[in-house]
């Protein structure tokens, strides 16, 4: 099976990475740049792919940006909120149809590669905040993504039913390492330690029980701090 | 009712912008640059927008050229076939999933403007050649449009039913000017006159009844010949 990966560099789509070549999968990456400010994610997703010897696409969307206006991840002047990803502020985060876009970008390299499947990373703590990872939009992209030309294309989402800390569980099984993705939306040198992803991103692997050997922001509060907090970092922002 | 357009620039669109004002819509037109080569079309769309006041945003989708291979209308080395849509050979113009793209930009843009609406010009004779024209694929996109974002936007096609030759009636009606849209897809100065889109162009007027004031290429055939030889031009190329 010849599959297009919409790859970010990120926790879950490197661990879907791993577990499509372990499948036996024909793998090709395809990253997206949309003028995210964390475009570091980019540069692991291109050093990962070069290591795996996996095909690496990486599609410039940044003369979009104007179209992108008014998330967080795309507009410098509005800043990345910090705390858990159930919090409303995380809404800021939100880049306007992102995951459309990307779906449509990847069927669009499938087609004229020769590919029978684009494959994505959504899993199950994703629809609390994000509107585009609901199971009904997918399941409507998935129809769009059959009929948009002759040569039909199959949408794949084998995390779909997958909380976060089953898909670690899952890279540790596969060696995957952890600790070259990359999470944090806020793009600075190492992972921030608060923002939302990066709190999810450590929840995960805690749950999970595996050690998270990611380098975090010296003044990165523990997570019993943030348990303790209930997530809110308002007093360290 | 404010309303993103997809608009090219060409006669289906054009006649869909004067359609919308007439009804009272707050129109933004989108154009996109996919790397087409007839971006001529997109000086037509900025030009007409200038002359009504409507706001024209040029989306650039070049950095993406290369996901979009093996069409005729992105690849130089591929020659643009010549004779009816109908004809098999007329496939090469397809654009791999250009459709969902295009939707999928117009409504980012929609949500990142506060437009409750996304428009664009299918009409009933596109679905011969085009997969991504076919109401089914429509369907599923205005489903995954309607569910993509917690404000809804609605996909709007109102010539969903229509001939181009209705639509040329339409712009008759609302005295588009036609001769300053653009169709041809090998974008040289004037159109060409027997590629799929000319003559799309030229049979819609035929049978609207509507004199043709588009200047086209000097060796381009009359209808008359184009029709006693079955639209094949195989012999002029």
């Amino acid at each position: 099976m010849k599959t297009v990966l919409i790859y970010s560099g990120g926790l879950d789509s490197t661990v879907l990475l791993y577990h499509l070549l372990d499948a036996g999968h024909s793998v090709q990456a395809l990253s997206v740049d949309y003028g995210q400010r964390h475009a570091c994610e980019l540069e692991q997703a291109a050093a990962i792919c070069a290591k795996l010897g996996v095909p690496f696409q990486r599609a410039d969307l940044s003369g979009i940006r104007p179209l992108l206006a008014g998330s967080s991840l795309t507009s410098p002047d509005i800043p990345v909120a910090e705390g858990h990803y159930t919090e409303a502020s995380m809404k800021s985060t939100v880049v306007p149809n992102r995951n459309m876009l990307l779906l449509a970008l990847a069927t669009s390299h499938a087609l004229s590669s020769g590919a029978e499947e684009v494959a994505y990373a959504a899993h199950h703590g994703d629809h609390a905040i994000y509107p585009d990872c609901r199971p009904e939009f997918a399941d409507a992209m998935a129809t769009a993504i059959g009929l948009c030309d002759w040569n039909s294309v199959r949408l794949s989402r084998p995390f779909v039913d997958w909380s976060k800390a089953d898909i670690a569980r899952r890279g540790a099984e596969l060696d995957v390492p952890f600790e070259t993705t990359w999470s944090c939306y806020k793009g600075g040198k190492v992972h921030c330690g608060r923002c939302g992803t990066c709190i999810e991103r450590r929840e995960a692997f805690d749950l999970a029980e595996i050690e998270d050997l990611t380098p975090y922001a010296n003044d990165a509060p523990d997570l019993a701090t943030l348990r303790a907090n209930h997530w809110h970092l308002s007093d360290h922002s």
